[in-house]
């Protein structure tokens, strides 16, 4: 098999999360050809968890080597720093400090390892393999219990000086407003329109609404998806919060494409379940906030990629960027 | 004289506004060899604007022809399109609708021309020559009638899908706040920290303050300067002026900072005279803004490039960039 082969060429892609490990090996068009995953928070150092990852990946390429060549691994990672290859100091994980993962899954599997955050990993696998296939300027935002987001301009990954650039979550878009449950800052995009902002939104006007079908759901299982229940199932109060977060996100994304005026914004993560309920507020305050010279030309759509696979692919994807 | 002898090159740079049109020749060290200006409102057409550059520019070349090679002309101008080399829809020139500036002087000097908007070739600028000289990430902010912006990733200035990103001005920071004289927009950066802003916070804060000096000064003549003035003698409505103003802007920056993690942020035009004034407030909200991991890493300074000069040298950048 020749070298320059790329049709065989595969890369491994993982993706790590506070509790869960996904991985999977995925060839250039983006088929995963084997998936897995492990405990994230089962191995007291992380050189423990790389011999693991190791013992569960190593029989995976071994299975496809006879018609494959492995070229890299890919990781996303909350925190993860691009630059240098390494977590810092992510709250989610239970290792502390600075993690030099990169070299140490270098050593291990032998192939280059690059390293990115989780929205910056999923931006790529949109631009590979998902709606911004072809894009040369997009924005992801990841909409789960956090907010991500992953900045693309002139067709590269907007890492910043550090490697820390694409913190949309953390902007600020109600001064003076709602108090972040980690942060302690106030007003910020994360605080309203995550998964978490939902739920808080949702609490508070189901206590304003004594009517609304939203009392009935218990206080600990009042999130995205009980919204949006509550919301289908015609309660006015559900249907508010929606528009509210919509309201919100769209005025912030208005912000983003004053600053890098993309082709397109992707939206991503649990959240997007609520379909149109979430993306016509979104989109209506997106466009009545912009400049004229920027109206109805941003593709605002939800992402392509399968939520289940498209850590992976991203984070595979990682690899391919690189090359 | 070898064609490869970079120090014999030379560029015209180019800096269209409203009123004035001023121009240099520049030599790859940043040297002004000669300069000038021209009205810009004084030519019913674009041609006759054009005609009356070259006739204003080519002695200028002619004298230095026998040492020099001439490699291109940069404009900068408002709302100038670096993809497309047009000045599209610019408010405050008498010419209207898209202009093909850059296509115009190509013809009528027989040497490439770029163009981009004034924002983006004074960063241009201040990456050759000023204070981002090294730099690959950073923000340039520009503080005058308007607020400007321009934005450098990776070592290129961030263009957008269409040449229009780095409309920093525009972005909303009070939601329901201020509206903009022109856009109609509440809330802008522009509506608070441009010289336009600050001499409507200046009037309204004279208003509620009888015992202000601010009071002293005619309607007509309350701007940046004279409300510097009135602060540097000791009147605290002055300086709450400009503490109020930065800390809109110190707020701004943070958010800038998180989209993409620049190693500074530059402050040029005319506001920037206030010197401490502006800077103290602002650098304080803007850190006291920051996530932790942006914390007391990023630069905030001012332009090191004169103001006079800065424009045609960042147009004349613009040139070098490209080559």
């Amino acid at each position: 098999m020749s070298v320059l082969d790329l049709s065989h060429e595969v890369a491994i892609g993982i993706d790590i999360g506070g509790t869960n490990t996904k991985y999977g090996l995925v060839n250039h068009r983006g088929e995963i050809l084997e998936k897995g995953d492990i405990k994230t928070d089962a191995y007291p150092t992380v050189k423990d968890f790389i011999d693991a990852l190791y013992d569960a990946i190593k029989p995976i390429i071994d299975k496809h080597k006879s018609n494959t060549r492995l070229v890299g691994v890919g990781i996303g990672a909350p925190n993860g720093n691009y630059y240098t290859g390494t977590i810092e100091y992510a709250p989610n994980l239970i290792w502390k400090g600075i993690l030099p993962i990169a070299e140490l899954m270098t050593k291990k599997f032998g192939v280059p390892c690059s390293l990115t955050n989780d929205a910056n990993a999923a931006a790529v696998g949109e631009m590979m393999y998902g709606a911004a296939r072809g894009m040369k300027d997009f924005i992801m935002i990841t909409l789960g219990t956090g907010v991500g987001s992953g900045i693309v301009a002139n067709g590269s990954l907007i890492y910043g000086h550090d490697g820390f650039a694409g913190e949309l979550g953390h902007v600020i878009v109600r001064p003076g407003g709602r108090k972040h449950w980690s942060t302690g800052h106030q007003g910020s995009l994360e605080a309203y329109c995550s998964a978490t902002g939902i739920a808080i939104t949702a609490k508070k006007l189901r206590a304003e609404n004594p009517q609304s079908l939203l009392n009935n759901i218990p206080e600990d299982h009042i999130d995205s998806k009980s919204v949006y229940e509550a919301a289908m199932a015609g309660d006015e109060t559900a249907k508010e919060v929606f528009r509210y977060t919509g309201q919100i996100l769209g005025e912030a994304l208005a912000n983003f494409i004053m600053f890098s005026s993309p082709e397109a914004i992707i939206l991503f993560g649990g959240v997007i379940k609520a379909g149109e309920l979430i993306m016509n507020p979104t989109k209506e305050h997106m466009e009545k906030n912009l400049l004229p010279i920027f109206q109805n030309k941003v593709k605002l759509v939800f992402s392509e990629l399968k939520e289940a696979d498209a850590a992976i692919l991203g984070a595979s994807a990682l690899v391919w960027e690189k090359i």
